[in-house]
């Protein structure tokens, strides 16, 4: 019964548990979407042959290699989709890029902003398609909120409140790890980076930001019997001004005991507001001041057909989607990108642009001093950059 | 990269919403689990041919074919998976069977009890492992509440509230259905199922009821101008005795205005108590009194890798299930029962019990009088009737 | 700084928790709203002089009595309020009536309906008011409720689920208590009262039950080293018809571990739902089917201004009523009554009427048969018995 | 039935919506506490003659005057109540210090802090107790969040999160009022108070603050015909060090549209950790991470007789304190205090402190600069002020 769709080859760069993630949403999205290619999953890259073919077993996927070059160098490749150690995703994608390749990376997109910036013209340059992994704006409550802002149900927009916290991090005696390594670690970039998509994403640009990372665990086990100083961010704050004029903070916490996904967000409006928590990411709680008199609160409002894509994994509302169905909607985004239907829903420019936020939240905690963040260049150019932060 | 595993070779009947999610399952299950076979989307039957290859192509099977009977009679097939209108269940069931497939079946198992307990039997007699979706079982935390029960972390079981409600049928302009047909449909026969399954997984066999099914809407459009007479029940609801002692109580309700999920339950013991909402499945809420006072409360437990198998779909706690992930579950605990490493986890025995229950409801509520339900048949005997319900 | 309005002394039969909270009633009724008496505590009345005179001093009280019925006989007395034991109710109520005395009396009447129905007829006899403390009942969330009920907002009335559920005979090892006493005892009697008086208040007369009354600690320590067998309900439920053709059922439970105050409701209807939880009475949820798609779901009504008399004890919104403080609200409706303002908020025929249902459906469990609740003499006959259940 | 206790004769100035709360409270107070005086309620002053005998009639006071300087004067008097508006608090707290009565004072307690210093030291120099009426504090919940984090339930504090949050200036019609006056206006001081005073009740003093006050609504019709440019704050915010270590987060904000009462916090240990809500004030969430593995989670503890003193006002849990109750519990405190069984609940002194804390974060955010707040002035002497938020 061949499938008469072009076939996409894909090639996964790691097999830890965002490829194995990635590997989920490669087998669920064709089940789920009527993608615009057959997937295929050719080929697993990892560090050795032994740890790759494994995963492709376990995976699906027909090839295996320990030697990611020779992946990206393989011309059946379509797309590299990247899940390996941040500090290796600049090169990688660099190398996929040069190699014509679309680019799938996982987020962050790397340590820096410059990197990010560079892999986001190297790609623009040759024509690719890129994709950062930012899976929780794939939830269609959030483009339902997002939709409803810009409709203006909820008036002028004056005030927000992004939270992220989670308590991985909370146990002092867990050892020193990459985490906590001053370049691109701490809990502003690691998870403060989802809280910054999420402001933007409903919001429009952020203009400026005043932040405060502080270090609460200020030394952790190195792992060799002695201590290590930690000099990277347990909690990072920031006051926000958007663009569109409204006032904002973001907090990221990773030692919020008792917390696992509080990403969260308030935002308030001149007619209206919404409340939203990841904790409970199938509801969109929704307050409009033009309800009666006396029958005002916020509406809880449970995903359901209405909301697309829901209706895609389920005729009836009120089932619930899944962490690992978001990473579907991720996949069946990049895909129409690919093949030209649709805006890359958030390509390595957006990525930039969250990496760069973090460092403008870091450098103003750092300085104690307002950083303005509206630098065009990290948003785009328009008719370069169409993504899911800045496309209107 | 030859996965090493034995080929289990599935034919699916029926392509519709739950055909789609079979598909889903089928091909995310083995991204999730180390399942003991490779899953071979071989053919899908419907009925013509036209409907069956599109059906193919979108889901992923080999062939297709628009007569059943030559599907089941295929040598190369090793499960069949009937999701075709509940009233073909039983010559579809029986006649896999005959030609020793082994058979999952979606719920209703038949529109009788008496059928679905031939069925479960013919399946005994020739030795092949059998499954009813009830996917609401799958949940980790409904496998968590089992467990503490059962480990006396609530004491001595003394009450319980069950429902089942949604508003799918609450205008009362809809034409009437199959599910209004009095051979099998109903609320209590729909979703009550659902909410008579949770009640014996959780607390064992329910050994008495006294029934009241009621019928609110009563005419529909008949679709050609005219109105049809409802029998069946818009809620039905019984008072219960468990075979532990405890009183408790169900509800089935399809015109719940309002509701989409609220398949909840509420179970007190001596010692402690849970509560649970379908609306919010990735959480548990549990109760006890062997806190200390002035910190006692119903405390949220969130779903997470301690809550097997949450830990298959992600390292982290707090990300949350779907709907579609519990399929999966299904899925691959089908699988373990095939394979010899596991009881089977709700086979044509215990959907023949949860069918028996519904009947004995519907004759209570007509009779109205407490009607038992300790019909050991419908148990099973030991060691052949081994699933999620009876097995300890 | 004299007060000009007529005064009205009260006179007070009891001491104990209910005395109490009836004293704190009559010190903050008049400074909440503007009554249309003044108010003097003038006797407390208990079962010795030294228990009264204390009583006395610590509620603000003038007089002190161990006779009760000498305060009864007082001619300065205008309104006698009796929070004595429950089998004292009827005599000191007759005896009160017979004196031309208004009388207040709390919650249940009287232990048998008939007692309850000679109570008020005798009062509406003699032309006093009367009033019975079901002091749930004067939540302005559920004056809302009723009042959009009857507005339309939910449509057709269709169905109706409501629990009182608490915990405080969940230990086995507590004594047998009057709690425990056939006559007037058990779950149903004591907080299944409270539900049954909701449900009628919210939809009008229930016309026939069917019950189901279980005793799960059968035996108790009867405080002389042995132990007692019980008979009163544990666990009280019914299902029910009301005469507007909806389909309902409440539960009483006082062994639901964990539960401290779940007086509860759910209500739905062919346009919307209201549910509500005790647990948080300055709350009321709607649901309205004429919300836009995709934007529905039910809202968190708040409790404020809007919801008179809210309004009376803080002029802004969410700042949340307390449980004593719907004893003022109760007092205040009742000197309203015997103003001739209003009709009667909850009279003795009301009183009478909820008694009925306890027996009602006593006798349906004994029985397994529906039994009808629709005696008009115990919803009182038009112009005489105006009160919060049956006025319009 | 003369009660023996000492008399305390309370002067009322004002009386506006406080005032009458603050007539409920010293009315309701006797009836739940067993008060070490005999509350008489002796006269109200306010701006008239008339203006004063109306309330003094509807309060139950026994005298009224237009002069409030006469009844400051008055020998009877024993504690002077300001319900005034703020900008006259200083010239009435003073002179009735000077006269040597206790004095009470609605917050905020002055417009600048230094003046709130210079009340605070007359009153210690002459011996008289005071009160600032922060009456969130006096929620039973709150002390056993403090009690709780004292016992080191909650392990090393490590951050805390703090919002007061309300919507009653979200209408940018409403004209410019008091609120928006620069001296002593804004959310900050307005509702931003209560945020910073829980949270050094709970976590002790804050050592420095990083602020960002925002004006969104820039401008509001000034009442006759033209607009009025509105300087004060909308939303204010601060970055937080509290002396403990811990790092936390205060935000006030007026313009949260659909938030009536969202006064919360969520404070973080290395153990455990506490979230609060005022929309639902009478629970509070614990989050334990001694509780067992795959049984953790936030239990939801409903207030009861285990939290004193809850018990007082009723012996069931769960039937829920009001916002008046608060005012009777504020009250009890505050004549303790008077007579010397207990510390200040919350004294001047206290009350300087937080509009200190106001001053520092207006002061921050003008020179985005962080200010250090632990002056020891402003926290007291040992022996001196002994209150709520310092007293160990």
């Amino acid at each position: 019964m061949p499938d008469t769709k072009p076939v996409l080859n894909i090639g996964l760069i790691g097999s830890g548990f965002m490829g194995k993630t990635h590997a989920f949403g490669f087998a669920s999205a064709p089940r789920v979407f009527d993608l615009p290619y057959e997937i295929v999953p050719h080929t697993v890259a990892d560090r050795s042959d032994a740890v790759a073919s494994a995963a492709a077993r376990a995976f699906g996927f027909a090839h295996a290699t320990g030697d990611w070059r020779a992946m990206v160098a393989d011309p059946e490749i379509d797309v590299v989709d990247i899940t390996a150690p941040n500090a290796l995703h600049r090169e990688m994608a660099l190398a996929a890029i040069a190699a014509g390749k679309h680019v799938y990376c996982e987020k962050p997109l790397a340590p820096r902003a410059a990197d990010a910036v560079e892999m986001a013209e190297a790609a623009e340059a040759a024509g690719v398609r890129t994709q950062v992994g930012f899976n929780y704006l794939c939830n269609p409550m959030l483009a339902k909120a997002r939709e409803m802002i810009r409709a203006g149900a909820l008036g002028e927009i004056r005030s927000y409140r992004g939270v992220h916290a989670e308590d991985y991090m909370a146990d002092a005696d867990a050892p020193f790890t990459f985490r906590n390594d001053p370049a691109g670690g701490g809990a502003l970039a690691d998870i403060g980076s989802h809280a910054l998509a999420t402001a933007e994403y409903l919001l429009g640009p952020i203009a400026r930001v005043l932040g405060d990372c502080a270090t609460v665990i200020t030394s952790r086990p190195d792992g060799a019997g002695g201590t290590k100083r930690v000099e990277t961010d347990d909690v990072g704050r920031a006051f926000l001004r958007f663009e569109n004029g409204a006032v904002g903070t973001i907090e990221a916490n990773w030692i919020a005991m008792g917390r696992k996904m509080q990403h969260d967000f308030e935002v308030h409006g001149s007619k209206g507001a919404l409340v939203f928590s990841q904790e409970r990411f199938n509801e969109l709680h929704y307050y409009s001041a033009d309800d009666p008199a006396g029958q005002r609160g916020f509406r809880r409002i449970e995903a359901g057909p209405e909301h697309p894509p829901y209706g895609r994994f389920c005729v009836a509302p009120g089932h619930q989607l899944g962490f690992n169905d978001l990473k579907a909607i991720e996949i069946a985004g990049y895909l129409d990108a690919i093949a030209g239907r649709a805006p890359e829903p958030f390509n390595f420019r957006a990525g930039a642009r969250v990496q760069s936020l973090v460092e403008a939240i870091q450098r103003s905690s750092r300085e104690t001093a307002w950083v303005p963040t509206n630098d065009p260049d990290l948003r785009g150019r328009s008719g370069v950059n169409r993504n899911a932060i800045f496309v209107a």
